[in-house]
């Protein structure tokens, strides 16, 4: 497409449309960090942040990327050479779990079909004296499959494992819960429920987990001086000002709509969005209608990356490949972060359409959303 | 709607949704409008906006709306007392010709009907020796009914009027030809197809009508001393620069889409309006096909408020009020500008559904607007 | 100078310096100027804007430059063939007589060295029982000089003509009080002491003025209609919107800082820029001590307009050139808007450097503001 | 302050003053990262950004500070018990070797007073056959000390060992060359001489330091899989893209003023500040003449903080804090990134009128400043 007129549809599992009061926060000037209006900033910052988590407890921020409070949450808590118990949900599962072995770990990873969540059942089976840590996603980016950390968490008994949870694509988006459901580290970053730009990974860590303090070489990622800094309202290091300008702006719109309407917005998106997947007869990656994703659908469908190129082409948007082991067999639509009934309209119409041109026989699936947003 | 998520969608026919890039564009610091940075903006900026007036003549913006360059246009050519013939097409012709009573001119105003365009015949039979000017609204804003101005031109014959144009709502959008068609005042304004805020006014101006310079009292809106500054790069006031920046970047976005481009897509978006409103069964106000508007569509439905008020709670969406005598009878969607498929599809499914909830018993209409965009 | 580091020092009297968060507020997307959001925009703006004015009266705003609110005070009061009083201080005050004449009024231009402030005993002595407004620049952009208001006022005594200031050059920055002085109408606009880009008319008027409604033919200027919408938050033309979001925050600016702590900045700062000419050597255009203008400052310098293009290509700085008959013998220096110590300090800096430079044999004067601002 | 007028004087040495087009660059939306828009972004970036480095080899990007990519530097090389050779220059150069301890090496530290640059001679007295890497900080932050990097590297003569350089404060302001130095590991970050937001590392690779590939753990850090996934404008992690706008505009910035008139600017403005520090008769940290920073001057004064305060409060200007083991006795003044005269002589201005008021009995040094300036 030579030139698009009007607004890119980015509906990519995140990044996810960053609104524009949230563009216009982060190009407020830089300020100095170690001066009392930055200090000032810092703790309502992180206050507004732990209803998102679900806690009360300490939070951490980092500039990087989602990997990197991936590798804080391991190198905080473990020592080369502790096991600890992984599942094959899908592609960042896998991800995370490589990292683990880079990192010294020991790994025990149980296979998946990447079109499950993770099985309770098999969390305690395959929990042994030795394990150390349980490694689970909560939405898997890849497949749009969520599993259930509260089950995940009763399954581990009275255990001494910790349990750290990837939220990268559900923090903000579906109900969370660090405190109630017993986590010990949880991992996110900014470009997804939060509606920023990419730049900044968080952590929300127990009590428990700051006291494990494993024997993994750290500095850049250690917990501890961060949390010391953060209590007079400054970092360790220089922090990323603009990142934080955004992430207070947009806390504040998430709690203008308020949590449990954010949570119930993106539940009623993804299932307009199933409605028009089931009118078009095309299969859900997902198979546990239970585990079905609220941020993201993953779709089987034959030719998926050139259903996406069509509509790249065509539509000016963007949609997620399929990664990993399902590439080239799935294509996922993104429905989560700053989003309303008419984009995802416009997202599904788009979707329907570019089927329709690369050739694959869809019946109309735009009717069965409608219906179902209009009822809401 | 207390807090709505995602982008709003503006879709009253102007001001349109102001893109991005533009608004960017806007927001760079003001500059010395006497220093050699600004001289040098001015000239390519008048040059590049010609080819959207279809003149190669002078152009002439003003700090002000489109009404100032509707008073422009009658106070430099016209004396008070002189005739001028207006034609009732709507809210706007309306307002004109009032606009021109007030300024001292004599009203020839031919009734209409507001659901048909101006007819030629009628131009040449209402037409009288004392007709100084022919004034014509090429598209209505209030009603979506488009003016076929050649033909207008040609049913003057050799007639010495002056003819004026209104383009406020097609410049930018619909094609449009002031030298071919032998117009001689084209008014317009920002905030419509050329996909600005609200602030400029602008007109194209024949030869023959900077010739005339009527005896109306005039300073502000005075042509010639504009023109005269403008070749050198400067403005006999303070121009409004910011905008001037945001010109410069709309003018460069219609010109990487192409003209043609430009124009055929807002033909496509309002046929694929139009195949959703006859899937509704709903009525158009236009009853000439031939004159049905390419940005905007007036919609005849009881309780057409209502309808509004339900879609901007629901759905986050502006549309067009029915304004003058058609007040609470239609609502217009304005589908111009910065606009794209999946946008309008956005569109159409917030109208249909807000339809649904509102109580007016419509069929599905988005699916054949859908079609008809999946073959073009 | 080809590149420029660094920020742009804009320090001509007007555009002035529009802060960044008036930028980032005039970037918000455009709504729907006949929507519940910006009807609720509307009353308290004009609210905020009052006491700038120094009135609880009506206050009127235009998308134009300030020459349309001066059009706006005249054609809305008076009838071609008018008398008016008007006194040539400057550039600007013979700007708006020769307007007058434009719209067709009489006009007593009472002559005047561009030096000194308007007389109150010449007031007294030109009023005729024709007289039907006399028009007073408050603080002339063009020289630097300040005329009383109050004084003007008292020597009109008990004669019924109306008072008509111009403060483009001092609202917002120079104590104003259009009730307690019994100004009839005042004028400005918004891109000096208001700190935004141009492109916004603004006017106070008072109930005389109002009922005056004067022969001349109108409509965009009209008064009547404006206030009567703004009632209901609305406007009877499409409002500049965005310039209203930075008319908004700037607004919060000036009453963040205290209007009189706005004026007292302004104040120090000419008095330190003064101080500066002073330790140069060089002349004030202005004689008059008591009129020295708190906004701008007007030095007498043989060669002025080589010295501002020295100082523009070497320092990145843009001065104020002399205006009609002072043009090329002066240049002026804008210390108003959003401005500070620093900056000023900057720009003293620089007029110092580039007066070297250009070869005025000038001594130190910035120690003398420096001491000046230090001891503030 | 309550309320400040006018422009932050943002003077610390860094995050330095961030330009309004790269802020406005940096608030354009967020792309998929996997898409072609973004790919075709990457490789121009990384070439743009070599000569800033003075390298024509890898060049590697994080989301992170620059702490992070010193970590990167170090566990991309080294293994746990090597031996690397630190020089105290001065804080940073503190920090970076305890991070080194932190991470598990073994820091050959040579004391230092904080006055002066890494001495050659002593590098070669220090090396030992054990050493695998030399730390040197280029430009410390702390003190403006500047070290010889060519002379280093001499010194080092034909020993194996890797030569890694902290550009933090110096990338992008002082002339740099990686290749002809013959360093292997720089490091810098975004936020100083590249005038962005801070959360990006950067750093530059020899292929010797690639090859060196060092059994310390990694993952996040790791070099080759980043090097890699760019060749086709990927990362391996989602990359901070709006930074990326931002970095693409800056560096579009700094060659079109040209590195040497970059580097030239720094140097003169770095003798001005210290032209106005003799005028004071103050006391510079840095006692080697050869050796002043051209980025920040750091100023001995009793009652610094005192005078940092007051200076924040009536100038609303940041200064940097006097860190480690002169805290409290020295104050920085940072002259570094998007600058220019007239804000250094405002800076200058600032800080002479903030002694002054702190009760510290300096002379005039603005006015030695200006003819420095003046001359140049």
């Amino acid at each position: 497409m030579s030139f698009a007129s009007g607004r890119h549809f980015l509906q990519i599992p995140g990044p996810t449309n960053v609104p524009d009061q949230v563009l216009r926060a982060m190009s407020a000037p830089t300020i100095d960090h170690r001066g009392p209006q930055f200090a000032a900033m810092v703790p309502p910052l992180l206050e507004a942040l732990k209803p998102v988590f679900g806690t009360t407890g300490d939070v951490v921020l980092y500039p990087s990327s989602g990997t990197g409070a991936w590798e804080a949450a391991l190198v905080n808590t473990l020592s080369p050479g502790d096991r600890v118990l992984c599942f094959e949900t899908g592609h960042f599962a896998t991800l995370w779990q490589a990292m683990a072995r880079d990192l010294g770990l020991e790994v025990d990873f149980v296979p998946g079909d990447w079109r499950h969540p993770v099985d309770p059942a098999e969390v305690s089976a395959r929990l042994t004296p030795e394990t150390k840590a349980v490694l689970v996603v909560h939405n898997e980016t890849s497949t749009g499959v969520t599993s259930d950390i509260a089950a995940v968490r009763r399954a581990m008994g009275d255990h001494p494992a910790l349990l750290m949870v990837d939220t990268v694509s559900s923090l903000g988006s579906i109900d969370y819960r660090h405190d109630e459901w017993g986590v010990d580290v949880t991992v996110s970053c900014s470009q997804k429920g939060l509606m920023l730009p990419p730049g900044l990974g968080l952590t929300a860590v127990s009590a428990k987990a700051l006291a494990a303090s494993g024997g993994s070489r750290r500095s850049y990622w250690a917990w501890q001086p961060i949390i010391e800094a953060n209590k007079r309202g400054a970092f360790p290091y220089t922090p990323p000002t603009n990142l934080l300008y955004g992430l207070r702006e947009a806390l504040h719109m998430l709690h203008s709509e308020g949590l449990p309407e954010v949570y119930a917005r993106h539940a009623r998106h993804a299932a307009a969005t199933r409605a028009a997947v089931q009118g078009w007869g095309l299969e859900l990656l997902c198979l546990d209608p239970s585990a079905y994703s609220n941020t993201l659908t993953a779709i089987l469908v034959p030719g998926a990356d050139h259903v996406r190129e069509v509509i790249l082409d065509r539509f000016d948007m963007s949609l997620g490949a399929g990664l990993g082991k399902v590439a080239g067999e799935v294509f996922r639509i993104g429905h989560l972060g700053h989003f309303n009934d008419l984009s995802l309209a416009g997202t599904l119409s788009g979707v329907q359409m570019g089927l329709q041109i690369a050739g694959v026989p869809v019946k109309d699936g735009v009717s069965a959303a409608l219906s179902l947003l209009a009822e809401a």
